[in-house]
């Protein structure tokens, strides 16, 4: 029995949209946030970690999103929903690469960029503010704004070539991709990126999506 | 014709050793930081982001090296010497584990945690100091120091388990591990760890990793 360790507005939510893609039945662990927003400890009685999102089979308890992708492509995609045919190179290049990006180099942006913002919002004394407004909008300047500036214009670019990140066919690239841009969608306006919405709104409409929204919520910022 | 873009001290020193391991023919094409220690811009000549490691294999352009080393298993590894046999599932479980957890998590934290170190060595008047110091200590205690310090006894625990990360074999999943391990070794003594410094020095061993060594260097902190 797959059973999903799903945290409120997490990245847990990837791996329920992969689950209904499949159409294989799992239950869902309901995990709510501490006050301070973060993951309850709870959860480290399932993984040492304790970050979401964590899919136990049977005796495997398996965590990293992508790590669970790939798992859940090789072990119960038989129809092939998650990942492009080996016989594809280019979406399997593809598909490979987002994958990857999307934690290792998107992601973490998003969240030095969230960590950086935070900083002048934390209760402290009216003349250190300027301070903490400085330190944090020289580090967004610096480093945040020209690396997410690029990253919003390569996969623009990706996306005004191609359908889904890996080609024509929605994929667990695609599953991957959908947590930070939804997330940074709720904080930026991206109507610039006119692909990157054109993408959003298929994501939107993708029947798995919708039934994994419809048990375990959309991202909604907090 | 294979070539490794390599930036001086960086991540596609990973590549380099996949390479060797691999013995297959490649060339190495060496970009020098810039005097901010950026990669410079003529990487994004090889690839829109511009970041190391990027991989060309004709007329493939590659980047994030979990991708990178994912090609390389299914492309060139006749022999089995990156990815452990697709039949001993526990090895490929944790194979892709970790070749997720070094760049979503692992190495996200590393990056946090450099950049909240080096606010308060960033030039600033005197009485600004404190402010920024208390900021980054903040940040250094509710956040990063406790992830890692939750990270670091996890690798432990099952480096006390498993001779490599993937079990009884060196894979692409150490060679995806040794960049932030290697990096973090630099800032902080790792004693208490000793299960990851018997790994480190099985790594430094490792005539693949020696040759990559001696072609474009180990890390060093800059």
């Amino acid at each position: 029995m797959l059973v999903l360790h799903h945290l409120e507005n997490s990245r847990s939510q990837r791996i329920a949209w992969a689950l209904e893609a499949l159409g294989v039945e799992y239950a869902i662990e309901t995990y709510q946030r501490t006050p301070d927003k973060e993951a309850p400890a709870t959860l480290k009685r399932v993984h040492p970690l304790g970050h979401a999102p964590i899919l136990q089979d049977g005796e495997l308890v398996l965590a990293e999103s992508g790590a669970i992708l790939e798992y859940l492509a090789e072990a119960y995609d038989e129809k092939q929903v998650l990942k492009p045919a080996a016989g594809d190179k280019e979406a399997i290049v593809n598909y490979r690469y987002w994958l990857h990006f999307a934690e290792g180099s998107f992601m973490s942006l998003l969240i030095i960029m969230m960590l950086f913002k935070n900083i002048p919002k934390q209760p402290m004394p009216f003349f250190v503010k300027p301070v903490a407004k400085g330190i944090s909008s020289k580090v967004m300047e610096k480093f945040v704004d020209p690396r997410l500036k690029d990253m919003l214009s390569y996969i623009e670019d990706h996306l005004n070539q191609q359908h889904w990140f890996a080609g024509a066919q929605v994929s667990a690239a695609d599953i991957q991709m959908s947590f930070p841009v939804l997330a940074l969608s709720q904080s930026m306006d991206l109507a610039q990126y006119p692909a990157i919405e054109r993408w959003l709104g298929q994501v939107r409409k993708e029947p798995a999506y919708q039934r994994a929204a419809a048990k375990v919520g959309e991202f909604k910022p907090f």
